[in-house]
């Protein structure tokens, strides 16, 4: 079965390769290169600068360069069409699965073989290295750092000015956090670094610039309030030391 | 005020009856059966097999259908379009009400009179019973059994291999758990069990293969870590008994 | 590049200003006014009666005028098309910015220079003031009243029938709570009233009915069981006093 070729808008400076597949009800913006292999999926968005790699697919509905606020406001202003718009580069690299509804913002890098979940939202000036998984519903604010092989799982929270190790799993609604006065007293945003091999339990929360040092395993809930060392287990409000891990977990 | 036919995409071997409706920008796969007075929004795609039964509403955006992980490596590797795929069934039931943004994949079935807040995610392999409602945001990630008069209210969080019975409130954002060592030591992933009549407080977490025994309440935000007793409200990080809950309250 | 004017749907009794902008896969009913220098993006469902003031953005996906339940039922017993349904008017009034995914029902009002994040949810008879803050993935769910310049930071939870002042810090996946019993006794819900220059941690909790009085602070992730004294720092589970806010503090 054909689709329609006038439900596709496919900007004539697009760069499509042959070999990829772009279904119905999609948008390409000027700027825009889809590798081949790649899959796009229907309702999908994508604005250039933008490089979609070989064997990636992009699910339903996904946003791809979304222009960043300054941007925003001009656009608005000037009544600029998104399709002619050309921002900084965002690329998503091979075999990665992008899921339904995920939305990613311009200057944004992802590494091979990730995927996303349903909804997950990446700001700019993120970089997200490979293997790593950002599941449905999470949230990367931007001016991100993340890791490779990093499980975050639905619902994890990852604001402003955070950075993000390898190996690290973020369970299901953990959240960093990098504002300590919330308006009551001047402060410059600064967010937490999540070490290598660090788990976060289920609704964590972890204190703006608090270091979780490599191999600390957060317990369900805890709320993390000062600096941990290194292959402790820490539970509670606020979070205190449980015991070591013991020598035969990784 | 007629829509342009052209606006819409149904694959022929789809099955419309007389008498349901079709908004603008959808997409309705082979295999799909949508049935009288059923009420189908704009940008929804449906994907067979799928059956949408009489009465039911599925609101902007939604995808029914949508394919599970092996599928969609698949169809990427063969470029094959969604239209045309059949996978397992999903069935919603009589008179439903499945609100704008919602996604449920292949392979579940919904009972009658069921309603879904936006956005809600319904994984594979996921049955559930009637008159449930899964609030806005929330996410059942597959693998999950749910009981009649269910109310899972916003941001609730049910993982792979969970039990949920009859006649159970999840509060917001409350969080079952499947994953007791994230990623540290080899653990098989088992979801809780939550009996029937159980009250979950908002915010509150539990853990992996818990059974959360008939009539218990969970406050706010409470841990639980282990098997709870019949009738009693337990509290806090982790969770302990408060009280028995009075013979007057149900 | 000029869009095929086939690829949008305009209600011939819309009414819509010169200098505005219109993009493809639009949807605008009956009863629907875009101001001049408003600006709607692709894929967006505007239903009546709605009024998108000047200088006003919204984009992809956004759904305004959503209809209240009782209209849905007979929406879909009617078969009615959306795009000829009148509902209560909905707002957006000057220079505001709705980013892509946000859900707008109808009979709200919204201020000027107010902006969402993504895929924010704003259920029916909401009035929100003017230069506030709404969140990614941040849900108000009706009957809500909301002041000017409040900070409601992603995820934040705000039930039926709770009252919010004005230069308020909801953050990150705060919640507030409406239903004492949880089904288990009956009960009116009760929406928590957070007064003025108040600041909620990331995923504190607040009960039902409760005050948060003018000026405290809720730690993260602290339960707040019953009302507070002004200019407070409150947290732990349940919320316990710490120490009163210095006077250099806001």
């Amino acid at each position: 079965m054909e689709n329609n070729p006038n439900l596709k808008i496919i900007h004539p400076e697009a760069k499509v390769y042959e070999g990829s597949f772009i279904d119905a009800f999609t948008v390409i913006g000027r700027g825009v290169i889809i590798e081949q292999d790649a899959y796009i999926s229907k309702g999908v968005k994508i604005y250039g600068k933008a490089i979609i790699k070989a064997g990636t697919y992009i699910g339903e509905n996904c946003i791809i360069g979304h222009p960043q606020r300054d941007f925003l406001k001009n656009m608005v202003k000037n009544k600029e069409q998104m399709i002619n718009h050309e921002g900084p580069l965002v690329t998503i690299n091979k075999s990665c699965i992008i899921r339904a509804g995920t939305i990613i913002y311009s200057e944004v890098t992802i590494g091979d073989n990730c995927q996303t979940g349903h909804n997950a939202l990446i700001r700019e000036k993120t970089e997200i290295k490979n293997n790593t998984v950002i599941g449905t519903n999470s949230i990367i604010d931007g001016n991100v750092s993340i890791g490779n092989n990093v499980s975050i799982q639905t619902g994890a929270y990852i604001p402003l000015f955070s950075t993000i190790g390898n190996n690290v799993f973020l369970g299901p609604y953990s959240k960093l956090t990098n504002d300590k006065y919330m308006m009551r007293k001047r402060f410059d945003l600064i967010g937490p670094t999540i070490e290598d091999n660090v788990s976060l339990g289920a609704n964590s929360v972890i204190f703006p610039g608090v270091k979780v040092r490599n191999g600390t395993i957060v317990g369900a809930g805890a709320i993390v309030t000062k600096d941990t060392k290194e292959r402790e287990i820490i539970v509670g409000n606020p979070a205190k030391f449980l015991k070591k891990i013991p020598d035969s977990w990784k």
